[in-house]
């Protein structure tokens, strides 16, 4: 493998898939040598995204793993889920590396992917081959893997808000409640009523209540870290807005913690790792102060009152839900920094 | 008193106040006689208002019992915190009826309006006198009462979502966590930082977590429904779009509780009142839904993995949450059909 | 036919079709007795708009001459282009009145109907027997009609903007250009990719340059107020909001005159009509100062360095652009005041 | 000079500002030294911005010449109007160079600048110094200059524009006609009623019709390029987005010219520059496609029913239109390649 990386994209027609792009022109070590689009293959890429005009002046090729290992050295696969379970043996078959921003290599247990995606499973293997990328916590495990499931853009907010409080046994795991809010892009660019703007802009609703197919990922996590099974209550929202997730967490403490208490547990967890800002004691995070970045950050309420504690965490869901952490998985896989490319400021405003 | 009132608006200026001009415009009972600001006074209030052009002609009156006297029947205070205490007492001494809008006269105890308000409350034979006009809660107390509060807009949104589970015993009112979201025309028509649109749009973010001054008035109610002193957990998020309130709420049930018990109850406890809308069994409403109306929908979603159950309820802030709901409590003190001039159809799309 | 007339309309699930539920919910003299859709018929309305809970109850009717004979006086057509103009024949063998909001009998000609719309135009002698509803306009002419062709909403917003000026001689036709704006609900309630939230909102865009089939309707009125052919540049563009059209216009000036001029003209133009205000000198109308309503604003710019003219006017293009007016349409038609039923307050903030 | 220019950002309170500490954070060889506010100096620039939590952790400067004189080589001045004009001859005087992204040494005759800006202009010797950094137009009298007067918003995408069909002779600078829009970042972080989040979502309003400062410098520029006096109309409008400027403009061809003569004219004129791009015959560019980068894209609509052409111009205000531009400014001047640190993709959606 040279010292640049070729890099071949699954789904690039998808705002994940143009979002790597996005990111990836500004790699200093990564070039993206194929786009790829089943729907769309033999089309100029700019032509459906026109701000990609002069930028990026390829054709979209088709999915064909030897296509694929002639011209890229990893994969990432940014499709609807049920595709990257059938196409991801034949691309490590090849020798490729991949990196998966779908669903379909998340859920250990093949049942709970099959009752919550209503979809034929991954082959066993691959799931339990498969490094589950959420860098801050996981990490380690990514170093050298050939397979890795990024994780959801919920689960990304979420967990890096709750891993460190369950971890040191902060609050009750069963206690936890999450009422999570999205920006519009996270339900994708297909379309339909439910993303049409005159039926979007100027409205606030819910969805999916405790249907959420993000919410097995959560708890996979959570019971993984509690050393026991946690099940938990998860709403999601739909904000009128582009991008952005929050996810506001509710629990019950274990103690009289504090403010400081959190903050300092998080900032140490966290030491060292450059994409989780830890805010002071009264001030909690906006989407906007990380819109177009690989930033996740958290602020906390602990109030007496109710012995229980408020966890605010915010993600763009593009970019540390989706392509961000996908490109920070590539570098930790590689041994790089795990910020190459990806030290940009947010957009603001 | 003639067979229309004559009304004045005190507060004219304000979001709460214009909407009060809206939506009485179309009342076949009431006149809008006098609108009142002190910050205008003498300037036409279609110059600040181009939306009023040729429908509102006069002049703003200036804060004048004596003149209020003579031109009106009913004030409507619409004003900031700290204002109504001050001129309700000389209203009232006018023989007027009083609807006050602002939080003035909700809280009971004026240590909590202390507490959570930061100002000197209203006096306390007063507070005892004003009636809490929660239409479908307390609307029996209404009749005939001379002092009106008007409950603040997340109170009503929230009210109407819990206290038929809470009077039914199905929730444990300790377990009660409100997460509630508002769009910005409830932060008023002051300018800020906080709602330049720039900083607004395409955000989504958490404010006064635990802090906010709507929540005594919750626990109010809540603790006079359940007949025992209720805490609870309450969070504020700001929702880019400009009219809108959800509070999105969940609470540990008493028992193996379903969906249908939660809308039959609700169902049965709302019978008879036009504004309240239960949705049916796996649908939830969204603000859009109640915009420009008086409608509160509400929704349920129980879950038998955590026992806990997750209600929805929506309003338009400045209809049901404020101007909508002040007329709905002068129908009922003047004896009227609660509705009358309120029966118009949401705002879609 | 009874004093309260029986309405039928044909697309009510189309954002036309429940804008005129909407706005004749509060009509006092029509009952609005079948809510019509070929793609939902048999379905109830309210499943597909939830706002409607409540509030109408009823199933949609399928397309039946018959059907509707039975249980109305007046139909409303607020379908796509080409459904109309099969349809009207049939209505009007029934002894129904129609008002057509589509653009299916607008262009007299024919042939301009094929070039703009590609699409199989009426029958020679509906088009010539429906009169074109700009009522400040040809309101004489709508009086005892059958047959009504509601403007488009450009037409409507551009043409209440120019009549008056190109009438008195004051602008020269041959110089017009017309800059328009307009909110997604414009182009309906069908899904594309172009009013996918994600792509229109913070976004700009300009489409159909000179190619949009509301620019022969506009021509056709400027010349026959002209009393010669007047041709137009003629610009679309998509703003990220829901409701709302602003035409700016501009035209070469024939002499020297002044804001005063065009304010003074304009108001003695439309003196006497409840739904066109002429803004004082130095100020211009927002969209949003219409919002929801059946007013057009219209304010003047003079350039005495160009010697031209800009002239700004805004609609909410469902209400004036489409079922506002039809509904005035429908008080002309009945010898009613032209304002029944309309006379509501903009909606704002 | 060392390789790393060291750069101070004067106004780095405003959106210019913030939006050159985005941009610059990026560039390889530009370092940014000092942040200055002569408003909030000694306070930590991330309390006020906390999306630079973490990236900037230095505090505010105050505006002091010999200070920035020990920190910076170059200093951008990114303050509103009546600033730049007293700040930048001590900034020379220092032997610094400077950027000014104000107003303030744009129009070389004083008595315009008084008459558009109404404030005391700069001295005669600085505007005579001044030059004015429209890139592509200018870009080579920037080389080596010491003063660079950044153009504004609007004339960035207005001229950029227009310039090659006035300079070619194809269409009569006297017809022109300058429909404009931005988002409402273009009026800049202070507060004011009118950029109220509640008055600017779901609105479209036209401001400062004929009378926005920007009008002289865009004929300034015309008259120049066109060797004689060019008068325009130029209407703005704000549109409900936080970032982005259309201009469609209007002009009379001088002959039968088609959509491929203006196509292969601007490729021609541009040729070799990075930072404007052509769209093909029939497709006009959106404000969203340039988002959050240094490009403005053309696109253009021949008709020949008026023989007039309609040119679509966009950008991003705070890009192109300000820190972008100003950045490439800095690139001219010290000879570097003109894209260096702003080759960044557009952020879609």
């Amino acid at each position: 493998m040279s010292t640049v990386v070729r890099a071949a994209i699954i789904g690039s027609t998808g705002y994940g898939g143009v979002e790597l792009i996005r990111l990836l022109a500004g790699h200093p070590q990564v070039e993206v040598t194929s786009v790829v689009s089943s729907s769309s293959a033999g089309a100029p890429i700019a032509e459906g995204f026109p701000h990609l005009n002069e930028i990026r002046t390829d054709l979209l090729d088709d999915v064909d793993p030897a296509l694929l290992k002639s011209k890229a050295d990893v994969v990432f696969i940014a499709t609807p889920a049920g595709v990257a379970s059938k196409i991801t043996p034949l691309l490590l078959a090849e020798g490729l590396k991949v990196i998966d921003i779908s669903g379909d290599h998340r859920l250990k247990d093949r049942s709970e992917y099959e009752t919550w995606y209503k979809k034929e499973p991954a082959a066993q293997e691959y799931l339990d081959q498969a490094v589950f990328g959420l860098c801050e916590v996981y990490g380690e495990s990514v170093r050298g893997a050939d397979l890795i499931s990024n994780p959801g853009c919920f689960p990304t907010a979420t967990l890096l808000g709750l891993v460190p409080a369950v971890k040191a046994g902060l609050i009750d795991p069963a206690s936890i409640i999450i009422d999570a809010k999205s920006g519009v892009s996270g339900a994708g660019r297909g379309v339909s009523l439910g993303n049409h703007y005159s039926e979007v802009n100027e409205n606030f609703k819910a969805y999916k209540i405790n249907k959420h197919q993000h919410i097995p990922e959560i708890e996979q996590v959570l019971s993984d870290i509690a050393g026991k099974k946690v099940v938990t209550t998860f709403t999601t929202h739909l904000v009128p807005m582009t991008r952005g997730i929050m996810s506001t967490m509710y629990a019950s403490m274990t103690g009289n913690h504090t403010n400081e208490d959190f903050i300092s547990l998080y900032r140490n967890y966290y030491e060292g790792r450059p994409f989780v800002r830890i805010r002071q004691n009264g001030v909690w995070p906006a989407t906007k102060e990380v819109s177009g970045s690989n930033y996740c950050d958290i602020g906390f309420a602990v109030d007496p009152r109710t012995n229980r504690v408020t966890i605010v965490s915010v993600i763009d869901n593009l970019v540390k839900g989706a392509a961000g952490q996908a490109i920070q998985n590539l570098n930790l896989m590689m041994g790089w920094d795990e910020s190459l490319g990806l030290r940009f400021v947010p957009v603001y405003p």
